[in-house]
């Protein structure tokens, strides 16, 4: 291995391995950081505006949330980058006390569509806010991401729309790697922080791994694969997990970006991912979609009108043992703030739960049966 | 004083009054329900559609709620009272161990304006939510909240709008008496409930009296002054207490209807009432309105776009603690729920606080001192 200088500094960001599953490609680990310890397979809430919607950084806590993704984009936009800093940084801001990852803005940047507009230098796009002009580049991506205090902190990359021509992703990528290096050198190590890079190459194997292998030559603290919004397309999601894991180096952490729904982390894990982050739970939350043991339900249904049975009741959080659906469906109709809480608190409850029992079932060797009773409480 | 059965069920519901101002009405006292102690002067937060808006149960309790308030009309249409009922009643439904008081439905029936129509048996309404039509009479709304689970029953009334004639005042207060006794009459004491009356007769103050002289000889658990929403009338409305509430029994609990600013609690128990509610702190909350130790402040104001204090120095809740005005902000331009959960925690514990400090004032026989000094505060 390559030890590069960001390796060294083994007091902010370390990794161990802590166990390899012995059927699939599932791996048990910890990350060490600056604000605490990591637990890996991890699932990361995500906090887009400074705020897990609806959600006190102690509940977060008490529902055993380890780390929490911030975005750039929109904290750069609102309430600012430097004000965040000035004010002793989003840690503070936002009176959470545990480690932070940081996307590098390029996703949203990328999501605005005809608003962007992409050159060598780095991206030009249109706020959402107020249609404001703004230049973002690998420098001022990670200076952003550095005045938020971020402990994890990403490269910038360019995000491939799905489907893109080979000739358009290979382009890309080859940008991206190039937006790394530079993001790389942009990066102040001596401030604590750790600095990941992304793979891209979209749906190309021979892409993804040339991508790989370069970003491996620069050196980063830990790899995401990125460019897996693939919408309906899960089964190809799967393939580019598949190839695209075994790529990237043993002893640094795996992150799957923007992924995904209970079966996409079980899959994940089980193709060798580390890390997750998605706004599925606390968007549908919101929406009253709800992820039970026996798979999704919609609270607003009205068959749970009368239902004084919890959620789920297999579940242990604090929702379940204390409200019916029948008072769950009452508050989503009449549009009460309680509603989005008490959901996102399940939803959140359930994706962190899920991910500690894969923890138990890696550590316990039964992570193979684990995934097999996972899929057949769907099933019933 | 006339003993009602209503007044022997001491072990259901118990009003004690502690100690008595010397320079002032303002009263000490304890009630005791089925659900437990209510400590007065008592600050009741307003849980509309089954849920205090934004807040879990447990917050209500740590920011030292003893009595919320929950709507007999939204309730009625929205699940139903019948289906709360089926569901273990109120208390079970949204989680809330403690007492709560029910209105009786006519505030908001009448505040439908053209919507509603009075006969002496009761009002004809359309609902808001789908324009049905639906009969409140002074059995339906006891039966409502009866089927509620409700600890404090109101006894229905007209609600008539100020400014109206004397002739309209007079009429309608003697509808609201022979409503009371109909109120009483349909009220099933041996469930466990109490039954308040309320005191109408607008800006006059002989039709309060007659109006006070009526409900004491039917007799009612406690009494409650209504018709006090005046809009910008103050004065009016401190006259209004002034002389309504010295008409109402020493030893039953005096309960100010939807009212009001801190200014307003204050005014009220200096004139000797011991319960009130109102959507202020609540409604205030989510629309960025917060109340400090020296007045009221808009959160969305750009003077606190960088402003790293806390929203009230003095303050020792939750949000003052751990929040700055900038993030506050922030969370109000964002429009984040958690902007709503943090503001509607302080204004609650401003109010409560307040509903505190004001009875460790009377039971020090400082009340006076303190009021001066809240008004002293408020000029600096």
């Amino acid at each position: 291995m390559d030890l590069t200088p960001a390796e060294t500094k083994m007091e902010n960001f370390n990794f161990t391995l802590l166990k390899k599953d012995s059927l699939t490609q599932a791996r048990l680990g910890e990350i060490r950081t600056r604000r605490g310890l990591i637990e890996t397979p991890i699932f990361m809430p995500v906090g887009t505006q400074g705020t897990v919607k609806g959600m006190l950084p102690e509940t977060l806590l008490d529902l055993g949330a380890q780390i929490i993704l911030g975005n750039t984009y929109h904290l750069y936009l609102r309430p600012g980058h430097e004000l965040i800093r000035q004010l002793g940084g989003l840690h503070t801001f936002m009176n959470w006390p545990r480690p932070i990852l940081t996307d590098s803005g390029g996703f949203q940047v990328f999501s605005l569509g005809k608003l962007c507009k992409i050159s060598e230098e780095g991206v030009c796009f249109q706020s959402h806010l107020d249609g404001s002009r703004h230049n973002l580049t690998p420098e001022f991506s990670i200076a952003v991401q550095e005045a938020l205090g971020s402990d994890i902190i990403m490269a910038f990359d360019e995000c491939v729309p799905y489907p893109s021509t080979r000739e358009y992703v290979r382009d890309a990528t080859e940008r991206s790697t190039r937006w790394a290096r530079r993001s790389k050198s942009a990066w102040r190590q001596e401030e604590g922080s750790a600095l990941f890079g992304i793979v891209q190459g979209g749906m190309y194997e021979d892409l993804r791994r040339r991508s790989s292998e370069d970003l491996l030559s620069i050196g980063f603290g830990g790899y995401a694969v990125g460019g897996l919004s693939l919408g309906e397309e899960i089964v190809l999601m799967y393939d580019i997990m598949e190839f695209s894991l075994p790529l990237l180096p043993e002893d640094r952490p795996r992150y799957i970006m923007g992924v995904g729904t209970p079966e996409d982390l079980v899959e994940g894990v089980a193709r060798g991912a580390d890390m997750f982050d998605c706004v599925m739970p606390t968007r549908n939350a919101r929406n009253g979609v709800l992820f039970t043991n026996s798979g999704k339900i919609s609270i607003k249904q009205s068959r749970y009108r009368e239902d004084p049975n919890p959620l789920d009741p297999e579940c242990t959080c604090y929702v379940c043992r204390h409200y019916s659906r029948a008072y769950l469906r009452h508050l989503f109709q009449a549009n009460e703030i309680l509603s989005s809480v008490l959901n996102t608190q399940h939803n959140l409850h359930y994706y962190l739960d899920l991910m500690k029992k894969i923890r138990a079932a890696i550590q316990e060797g039964t992570f193979t049966e684990f995934r097999r009773d996972f899929y057949r409480k769907r099933q019933q």
